[in-house]
């Protein structure tokens, strides 16, 4: 059963679940060890697309391509790497992706327009090609619809992740059942700005191009754009939806009669994978989720929500358990944002820790064994409109130092 | 001798080195251990000054009470305690700084109307007044003119720095030495925006105050706002000059012909103390200076450098030594300036391994090495315009977490 009543988690559900989808992955050799590093998502039909990238001034040169290909409003199939992310890489670079493309379009047996590529890891290292090209072959020709596809491909665009990001939900549209999957990789460099780290996600609802890429607009700015691990933007954010249209549903766009619990899916397979994006940041060992309301505007409230989560001095807190609420109300001061600094609210969880901006005494033990939960909910109310904004992160750990002083080495 | 020709760095100096200005500092229990907590400067005269606060909404109660005294563009003496930050401390908080500020002027025999009061330590719990006035009476009634003052006061504005923060230069005006000295406090929650942490300068300079009040943010821009150790901004953040005019020149504006040295100075001062500040941020094992040149404006550059010197994944890397230039450029592009993506070189010391956006075959061996000196220069030419700016940081460690984890209990 779904959270709201408009729509439906499928259990279980994943990128395949849409009719018209499949997906696998492989281990090309892009990675040390010896996990997937290549995947593919494969649509019956060219499919309805829309993408979001990152505002990132150097974008890497799989997203051009994936601009370029996009230009049709379709796509029919997505071939992502990961262990490197073909960043500042110049000519040869943008070579070596459209050589990708070329590969696996081949392979699938769709036209090279119609496919996406991604790819996600170091920065600045050219791709061997030769194992890229191995691996594209060694997909098999007639990708997987069963949900072991979609747990290659998951698996095959993580980086230092731990866990793989899915989510599925159906909705009626004209009583007819339509699905909506997403599958995401995270970790580090996540603050996402206008865009996101890889998501793929697809539907098999008919919809119309420009209701999909402003809905997908809409869906990033209050999810994936509200996450952050570290504050650094990524080179290769991307997000990308593809709607086969087998569903057999009238052509949804905003008008339609049944959008709202389309979009209201949408936004929660979003919501989903970016808070499964936050919880497994790098070094990470709980979710943390900032609610701001009380603000001038959204946008207002957004930012503030943002600053909080973002703060080291907040993240380091809530990994050491430590109900150091003038962390908090130090963030929210510095966000940029107007704030009456006599009327703020401060919760952690269900404990009031600051009411009208004066501290109020607490239990330490009940905030200390709520602190140590693997989430931690931070509510902040300004009282001073009607603005609010939910934002999303994890805690600032050792591990996060040590997965970072060592990355490329 | 100084590093430019207009200055020379006074050996051993300190804010008690320019005429008339004494020094102390106690411990009276504001701290759990025994190291000093309570610190006072004072001035022979009314001393012309000035002072910069942070940008934070919640500013504390002493920020109100220093604000108050320093309407009248003098100050005689400043009254600091740390392991408070008397801050989020409402009604009861401004009525102890305001305590504060009469206990010292008794005890120092000064005008209430020209102490300065600073608090620095934990946010939101009320101040220790019993201690806080035994202490304050305490302070010898004449505080001391020897460099030991000077060191006691040093001492007691430290939270959880390691180290003292001290600087002092010397100028010739109109013939006459004029010093200039400061005395700074760091650590963490830095990241200052018009204004710093915890500064204090003296001078034995005869300045105009409006000259004082415009020189100071001036040099605050391209010092004091130009470090982070975190990305947090405190609320309490302020740096206090005081001039004495008991070097007998000329009233200094900028119209005074030696005008530009005395600027020179100052700032260099301001310089010192905020790379001593970045040097010993919470956990750091090496300071960090980031340069960028070839921006659209000084502006522009400033923002790119703060940028990058604040990314934890930037700061991270180099606490592993790991040359990993690609999160340098995913930082540059990110700041929100205009940069061109294709004519960026980035050097490490003076290692090149990025040019025209392209990466450069380099030595690892030798970055290393290089990476792992007490001192990282990162250097960025955007080849787009003659803006530059330095920034000073440090580099994120486990000890950072470490402090942060548990900063409160």
């Amino acid at each position: 059963m779904g959270q709201l009543t408009t729509f439906t988690q499928v259990k279980d559900g994943s990128i395949v679940t849409p009719k018209g989808f499949s997906a696998g992955g492989v281990h090309c050799g892009l990675k040390k060890t010896d996990r997937h590093d290549l995947g593919a998502i494969l649509c019956e039909v060219p499919a309805v697309a829309a993408a979001v990238y990152t505002t990132n001034v150097f974008q890497a040169a799989p997203l051009k391509v994936t601009r370029e290909s996009l230009r049709s409003g379709t796509l029919q199939a997505v071939i992502v790497n990961s262990g490197n992310a073909n960043a500042c890489t110049g000519q040869q670079g943008e070579a070596d992706a459209y050589d990708m493309r070329a590969a696996a379009a081949r392979h699938l047996g769709v036209a090279e327009q119609d496919v996406a590529v991604a790819s996600t890891g170091v920065i600045g290292e050219l791709l061997k090609m030769d194992r890229v090209n191995a691996g594209i072959e060694s997909l098999p020709p007639r990708l997987s619809s069963a949900n072991s596809g979609a747990e290659d491909f998951s698996q095959a665009i993580l980086t230092t992740d731990l866990v793989k990001k899915e989510a599925c939900v159906s909705v009626l549209v004209n009583g007819k059942e339509v699905t909506i999957g997403g599958a995401a990789k995270g970790s580090g460099m996540i603050h996402p700005n206008m865009a996101t780290m890889l998501a793929f996600m697809t539907t098999d609802a008919a919809i119309d191009q420009e209701a999909l890429q402003q809905l997908m607009r809409q869906a990033t700015d209050v999810t994936f754009n509200m996450i952050t691990v570290d504050g650094d933007t990524s080179t290769n954010d991307m997000l990308i939806a593809m709607a086969s249209g087998l569903a057999g549903n009238e052509v949804l766009t905003p008008a339609h009669p049944d959008w709202e619990p389309f979009a209201e899916g949408f936004t929660y397979v979003c919501r989903s994978l970016a808070q499964a994006i936050a919880r497994d940041g790098e070094g990470a060992t709980k979710l943390v989720e900032v609610s701001v309301t009380g603000a001038v505007s959204d946008l207002s409230a957004r930012a503030i929500a943002k600053t909080v989560i973002g703060s080291s001095l907040v993240k380091s807190a809530v990994f050491g358990a430590d109900a150091n609420w003038g962390r908090i109300i130090a963030a929210v001061g510095r966000a940029g944002e107007p704030v009456n600094p006599e009327t703020v609210d401060i919760r952690l969880g269900d404990i009031s820790v600051l009411e009208q901006s004066r501290p109020v005494a607490f239990d330490e033990d009940e905030a200390l064994a709520y602190l140590k939960g693997d989430t931690v909910r931070i509510v902040v109310d300004l009282h001073g409109g009607a603005g609010q904004a939910t934002a999303w992160g994890c805690d600032l750990t050792y591990d996060y130092v040590r997965i970072n002083a060592a990355y490329r080495t």
